[in-house]
């Protein structure tokens, strides 16, 4: 792991990472706050790490709670470059978005979706691999999923299906439910939090409920709010939820 | 109104009163908190205005929030003489529950519901006339619904539509939604707070979240947990809801 730049705002460190291919960056107290709970946050589809909705959660998680808050692009996002298959699924969306096919939507969603969660899985495992060997991190940290809309879900939900390092995880509907990432959240037995826009125009309703229904986990909270597919509110979420159930250092 | 008794425990004044046949029950800050917002709670059926966890969140509210909170039984329940429809009522409804017909459990409650809110809305509107008129609460208080599961929500639906002084409610499902219910709830627009068990036996999911979908409010967040009829959980749920929307003292 190459950290490539440091800067300060409002009480807050960014520092920008590589690792081989994963562009990642890294938010801390000014501080300091060694071995604080590490939140990794996934951002939407076509977006990036620095999304201003992500930024904004990340500044909140680590000026309100002291959290380390660390977000990489996934495949083919961000500053990462973009593979003839990216370019394609990409295309592909653009246009059944400007046909208002909703079904080809869905099916290039959940195509695309599998594909970049297959390779993100591993890169967010070698990523909390490289963080835990910094020493202001460390092996004893407790870890959770911060979350994210769409594509953040479809990967965030076979991340902490397959990591059992990640203690609580926060998930927003958002994104197309095909059965992998149903039978992914029937392996997920730590407490959720699940964000769902009640409007979504490209994911059903009942589609999303059922993503909520199959979390095995004793606890589990679905918050809903009036919003369509970007738009997922965090108005009324319970804000201690990660604190709750994430160790302090 | 007339105050019948005052103790005082934790910080905690709590006062009876009687209005006419209404019993009920004050909550507020030990340390005084004039023209302090004023939650009004309602219990669930069977149960009355003291019942333990209406009790634990009126104290929460004073305590943490500074709230004045009131309590009154509902007809037929707590401290209230029953009539031989208040009996008849009850005796059908533990027959259907021995039986195990789910719909006469619905039926039943379906009936003696609409019937207790149409005695308890006018009840619940004398009462808050009657504690406008106090000079430690006045005309000017900002005034929510606190919610309350089953009946607390069948009576508090009704009563929100049709009184323009409750700026914000929280309702709890667990209550047949029947066409009334429907109709009311799309006569509110105050911000809503939505309370879902997500197993209850006894209320489809569907009815249930249609009911939350019927909400004319901009601003309503459903908040859904594992748990069956009567144990909704505040676990994960919000609580500053109520301290944003209502003006303080």
């Amino acid at each position: 792991m190459r950290f490539t730049s440091a800067t300060t705002s409002d009480g807050v460190v960014e520092r920008d990472f590589t690792l081989g291919e994963i562009t990642g960056v890294l938010w801390s107290p000014e501080a300091g706050s060694p071995h604080a709970p590490l939140v990794l946050m996934g951002h939407g589809g076509g977006q990036h790490k620095k999304t201003p909705a992500l930024l904004a959660r990340a500044h909140h998680a680590v000026t309100t709670h002291g959290f380390t808050v660390a977000a990489i692009d996934a495949p083919g996002h961000g500053d990462r470059p973009r593979t003839a298959e990216d370019d394609q699924a990409r295309a592909d969306l653009r246009q059944a978005m400007m046909d208002g096919d909703t079904e080809a939507v869905a099916s290039v969603s959940v195509r695309y979706g599998i594909s970049l969660a297959e390779r993100a899985v591993p890169e967010w495992q070698a990523t909390l691999d490289a963080l835990q060997r910094l020493p202001e991190i460390g092996p004893e940290v407790s870890i959770g999923y911060g979350g994210g809309i769409t594509l953040g879900t479809g990967i965030g939900i076979p991340l902490t299906a397959a990591e059992p390092r990640i203690a609580a995880a926060i998930f927003g509907g958002g994104f197309v439910v095909h059965d992998g990432l149903l039978e992914a959240a029937k392996r997920i037995t730590v407490p959720v939090q699940f964000l769902l826009p009640w409007d979504d125009q490209h994911v059903g309703r009942q589609s999303a409920l059922g993503l909520f229904d199959a979390f095995a986990s004793a606890e589990k909270t679905l918050h809903a709010n009036p919003g369509d597919h970007r738009t997922i509110r965090w108005t009324g979420v319970d804000d201690g939820f990660l604190a709750r159930h994430l160790t302090p250092a």
